[in-house]
């Protein structure tokens, strides 16, 4: 059968089902299934669903002609081995926190958070509007990724302390898990800091290899368990005020997908930042109040804490800028940061504080 | 030939090549252009950006299969007459803001912005998390429509006036555009309140039809160019603190799409969302430097004038307690509200603060 004479029976021709049937087979031929490997233990809550969120979506929206397949950490590679496996084509993509890999780069970590940066709000204004997603894009060409922002924590806790931090020399010999730039400024002050997997945090934590740690705040703490262990617990904190998560596709991967697959995974991830971000912002509050309930001593540090903080986590920007790629990132951020707060504090800011007053 | 030995023939005994060639039919006879109508002029900054994005997403992800053909307002049928051409099947789908519609259900309201409501932040967390999704199907279900939002303007300036407002008095007789609840709460404060489509503003407020206007704030007022008729121009303002634009869709329409088309609407209009939301924030800033620079004097409503805003949006919000289904959206809105912003003061609040003290 040639194909003109096909095309007469049945599509011209013949009926619907029967063309709805000849469909299928170039259906089948097209369909790929993309691996995704995680940062995040299987279910950890918001940071695991997220991930889940965007699999899901480019699932459904590819009609099933991508499917994902998402491997948590420890599933085909550990955590902190995402990056590498991507890179190197042993998995498709990875869903995670871009600052694990400063080691890599440290511009990653102005694509989750760095300290006295970008509110998530003020991230996503950069990345959108200001050049921030080309940026992300300028860090992907060199390791052969396509990068997109797809989830967000939000303003992260200040975190779980076995004492009370009163002044900046309380962090003198701390063992303290923060990953990132933060994690720099902290070792500044005298904090002996690790990195550790979301998965494993509490365990070091439970066994005392560490006396502290931050993770996401209080909603997601609270699933994790660390209010079994310590009771007192900092809300607003200075190194991730709004810690973005991404979705890093292998560069060649991405580029034999067509047009309508590369703008399925743009979007379902773009979506999922939106999404998982209004999660945690949404489940935070009433998490606070049970862990209140539970005992849990909340605090805030006190502003020659916020001081030191603010110094170090300058010095860690500063000790960066000899690399070119890092200053245009930084000032890129920064400019943008700027120019979003003055309207923020004048309007919504402006706002909020006229509804607090007003209906009290 | 039948079935059986067309399979056999192609799928399983045939080229690859013979099979993409067979399949083409069957996508040809699934394409599908549907129509979208907007409540905005052509061309008019960011509101019709949103509404075009919204479009050229479904069409790149569709990978063409469903085409939209959007016509601006005037186009097909008048800003606000979208909501009666998508409900009767005139058009398949509309992008505006759905508190034009207050007439038809008082409700519409929240789906946009309500004086003394949510942030855009909020709409956010309530929207995805806390049951705004559901209530706004539940509004489409009475009008045959199945709706997401799709764009946001973020919190909207005060306005631009004739004079300027020292006390709730300078109200009385004033002839000002507001729409939506913010306008019927002006109202009684004795304005004389208008609702105009966006597009026909500039018009009647140079031809002294009106006294003042609000439109979103200073990017897109500026491209409208209010600036060239009125110097006097509040920032924060009380009527809608984060409004939200709407994507609506036939419900019949919606319903004979296949599931991966529907998720493409719904994730298109969630992404145009947060998009959207980021490109009035980043824009407005220098925008506000401009009209200043300008000439433009930036005023803020003093304590006395926010007190009588209040009193006069808690007394419309009582008006329409009396329909059962205002009642659930306010009580699920505010809800949301109170739990959202408690933990937004406790960490990015807090954060925010501390940067700019510490920062300076």
């Amino acid at each position: 059968m040639d194909r003109r004479s096909f095309l007469k029976t049945s599509a011209l021709g013949g009926s619907a089902a029967a063309a709805t049937t000849l469909a299928a087979p170039a259906y089948a031929q097209g369909k790929r299934t993309l691996t995704m490997v995680t940062t995040w233990g299987r279910g950890l809550a918001g940071v695991h669903d997220s991930a889940q969120r965007v699999a899901d979506s480019i699932t459904t929206m590819s009609d099933g002609q991508l499917t994902v397949d998402l491997k948590a950490a420890g599933e085909l590679v550990g955590a902190f081995e995402v990056f590498d496996a991507v890179t190197s084509g042993q998995a498709d993509m990875y869903h995670g926190a871009d600052y694990y890999f400063v080691g890599q780069h440290p511009g990653y970590a102005f694509f989750t958070a760095v300290p006295f940066g970008l509110t998530a709000q003020e991230l996503v204004n950069w990345y959108y509007q200001d050049g921030g997603m080309e940026l992300h894009d300028e860090l992907g060409q060199i390791f052969g990724l396509k990068s997109f922002l797809g989830g967000n924590t939000g303003a992260q806790a200040g975190g779980w302390y076995s004492k009370e931090i009163n002044s900046p020399e309380d962090f003198n010999g701390l063992k303290f898990r923060m990953p990132g730039l933060g994690g720099k400024a902290l070792g500044k002050l005298g904090a002996s800091v690790q990195n550790i997997p979301g998965s494993e945090v509490y365990q070091a934590l439970s066994s005392g290899a560490i006396d502290g740690t931050e993770w996401i705040g209080p909603w997601a703490d609270e699933k994790a368990g660390f209010q079994e262990i310590t009771k007192t617990y900092y809300t607003a904190g200075f190194h991730e005020p709004g810690a973005g998560l991404s979705v890093a596709t292998n560069r060649d991967v991405f580029e034999s997908l067509s047009p309508a697959h590369q703008k399925i995974i743009e979007l379902a991830s773009a979506e999922a930042h939106q999404w998982n971000l209004s999660q945690f912002l949404a489940n935070n509050g009433a998490a606070l109040q049970r862990l209140q309930a539970g005992g849990v001593k909340v605090m805030e540090f006190p502003d020659s804490v916020w001081d030191a903080f603010g110094k170090a986590s300058m010095d860690v920007h500063q000790e960066n800028m000899g690399d070119e790629l890092y200053k245009k990132i930084y000032d890129s951020a920064m400019s943008s940061m700027k120019a979003s707060s003055s309207w923020h504090n004048l309007s919504s800011g402006a706002y909020t504080k006229q509804r607090d007053r007003v209906l009290g």
